[in-house]
């Protein structure tokens, strides 16, 4: 049976790390204050394509014995246009500003390769508001995915991620200072300076009617990245003056000197950040992972004036997405894995099967306590028993009899133990995600 | 914009219900030992219409602009069949007997109606074996999906469940005692006697050959349902002898004798249950809710002899289905909603914007205390954002200055806090699911 090309599966034990990181990210978004929405998984084929040139990216659905032969209903491909879609058909019954995480799986019909899937999973987080939105909304989004990431960088054993930000404003206003008349096709050949050399750039540049000394200006705002509010002066000794650029220096300022990021994520205003082809309107963000930085950015957004619209209000949002498939599946590759591949932390041992009943009731007495327990399948020879738990990564084995007794089979160490009171070591309970470098410790290499 | 029919999405309110109900599933499957599994949402077409004459139920899915004009791929519309496609393919990473959960949506393209949806979640367990699984495997599904009906059932003040148990070798055996050539067409009569009459099912009987004496066996066969062993003299007085009966029977007793079900959930054995249309081939498992049984089965299952197979094995399974959203979606109609709409436990007023930052900092050190914390949008007057507070169900809002002071909003309580030191009572940190006959009480109609 030939495996899905772009469609993977995680194996028992890689799924628990994937647990990890989608509790990680909910406990996050929860904590402050974000609430959660699924949406379906199909949109209105003219609802998904009301947004651009994507119709190639997209699978159609259809009943296969529906009436229609062509299909009206295809699988989202994001969470931004179903989260407006989902904005506009509930408003009556959500409260503004409405602040939501959403972590659900997209479907993309791209030519499947590294780190590209046409099935993965997506991190949400959007503040949205109903004809306005105040700006320091832009400010907590940031701060949210910082400790988001800051938790995945400190479970997974990574050194770090770099929050790039700047803003639409600055650019825009920048390049109408100069007297550029698409800004907005400038900040498309911008947008390809990590991709493409700076000569070709210029060149790109020029064909669009940018001559020599606007070239310089234009390149010289994309190489300031500043790790706090310093890029306003080196921007402003750039000589350009515009209000808009005003306006947009003042809201980076604010998201760069205002988010208290964890150590292992830096918050940095960065202004190569164009985002050229996506409809933002003022903040942009990009991510990068120190050690991955062939993955592009993790972890995008910015700031929309309209996400949605009925006939009465417009719904301007801010928000960022998370790519957890594509980050997990580059650490998992590099040997990120779990402890276990169960969630149980006790193996009971069964001796016959006549004393089944018995080793049910211990492992009854243990899970009322919490502890997750399984009852090993069969009364095999107690080595198999513990090669049962080993194969699976379950720290304890526990033999009933009078008196019982529980033995870490990592040490040997076997101790006397009730099963109405024995609980294991609180880092034994859940399975743990080992990171690459502690992932190959000898304790694991047994298994 | 329309809704699309059979695609419902929930509230913020009513998703917080869900969670709670998923969350307490996964914690009682893992408790278990259980894994997780997740498989893609598409299989390709050949893999699920191997089962049967299901196609017309099937979402067909294809690349709008790929080679192929017709859908080689489709949305599953289970999880055993995407399970047992897993199973073989990943047989080798795997450890058996392997015991997992999967909860995922599935769609089917069916009339949508009353508790019927085209996309839905479900919740299954499986436990699944390589050439052979040992029968108390089918007793140990029995325990965790009986513990995880009274768990939903306490959450959401429901006053019980029925699991009924039959087996496949029970009725077979029967029938062939009585000297009947096909069993399976009986069963596939005998499992229409909830929807239709005794005397037409009389007449069904006597279509394929069943005489008067012999359907008056199959009658009342199918009336004993007893809460214990006792099914088994009941049976036996009978008469009819048939190998395959005694073992059958063997294996109910096992299971209906060997559950320590929790007191909202009855364990019964049923000869009504006969599954007809499925490939199960000893237990058989259905259930009801009390209150609900106009829903018919929410949580069904039972035991293949080859759930799969390779060049290699078999693999033997047995495992149950939980419908989660048709049983979400009739508890939600009769008024189970959840206590606030958001996971915030705390609001924090901001008295002027020059003083967001230090709310900012009070509410940085809530959650530090692991107390989800939302910060005020807008520095309006304090009765505005009481009423934000009120309108999302936050019940505490706290007010920065020197001293601080937090509000509980229900009873206007207000008393001086320590933003490093204060967390607000257990039972107010995360949302509570309201059942039904509690969801009015006065403290909530004031919302």
């Amino acid at each position: 049976m030939a495996k899905l090309s772009g469609f993977p599966e995680h194996t028992p034990r890689e799924r628990i790390v994937e647990q990890a990181v989608l509790d990680h990210l909910r406990s996050t978004f929860e904590l402050h204050g974000f609430a959660s929405v699924e949406t379906r998984a199909v949109e209105p084929l003219d609802v998904l394509l009301r947004k651009g040139e994507i119709d190639k990216e997209v699978y159609g659905v259809r009943r296969l014995h529906g009436e229609d032969k062509e299909s009206t209903l295809a699988l989202h491909f994001d969470l931004t246009v179903p989260f407006a879609r989902y904005v506009v058909e509930h408003a009556n019954e959500l409260d503004f500003p409405f602040r939501r995480y959403q972590i659900q799986k997209v479907w993309r019909g791209e030519r499947p390769q590294q780190g590209r899937f046409r099935e993965f999973t997506q991190a949400d987080i959007d503040i949205v508001g109903r004809d306005t939105l105040p700006f320091h909304a832009d400010v907590e989004v940031t701060q949210v995915m910082a400790e988001a990431l800051g938790g995945i960088i400190a479970l997974t054993g990574g050194t770090g991620a770099t929050l790039q930000i700047a803003n639409r404003k600055v650019l825009e206003g920048f390049y109408a200072g100069l007297g550029l008349a698409d800004p907005t096709a400038v900040m498309q050949v911008v947008d390809k300076l990590d991709k493409v050399p700076a000569d070709k750039i210029r060149v790109m540049l020029a064909d669009i009617g940018v001559d020599d000394e606007q070239a310089d200006q234009v390149l010289a705002l994309a190489e300031i990245v500043t790790p706090d509010t310093s890029f306003v002066e080196r921007v402003r000794a750039l000589g350009v003056e515009h209000e808009l650029l005003d306006e947009g220096l003042d809201e980076l300022a604010q998201v760069v000197g205002s988010v208290r990021a964890p150590e292992n994520v830096t918050v940095t205003a960065d202004l190569r950040i164009a985002r050229g082809l996506d409809y933002y309107t003022g903040t942009v963000f990009e991510t990068r992972l120190a050690g991955y930085e062939s993955l592009g950015s993790v972890c995008s957004g910015g700031r929309y004036e309209k996400l949605a619209a009925d006939n009465r209000s417009t719904y301007p949002g801010v928000g960022i997405s998370l790519g957890v498939s594509r980050l997990l599946a580059a650490l998992l590759a590099d040997g990120l894995t779990a402890s276990r591949s169960v969630p149980s932390a006790v193996l009971v041992a069964v001796s016959n099967e006549a004393a089944r009943a018995e080793a049910a009731e211990v492992a009854a007495a243990l899970r009322s306590r919490g502890v997750p327990t399984e009852v090993a399948p069969k009364a095999a020879k107690f080595g198999k028993q513990i090669q049962h738990a080993e194969r699976r990564g379950i720290p304890f084995v526990w033999f009933c009899g009078d008196p019982h007794t529980v033995k870490d089979i990592r040490s040997g160490d076997q101790v006397e133990a009730d099963p109405t009171a024995w609980t294991p070591p609180t880092g034994d309970l859940r399975p743990q995600v080992l990171a690459p470098r502690l992932s190959s410790t000898p304790s694991e290499e047994k298994q």
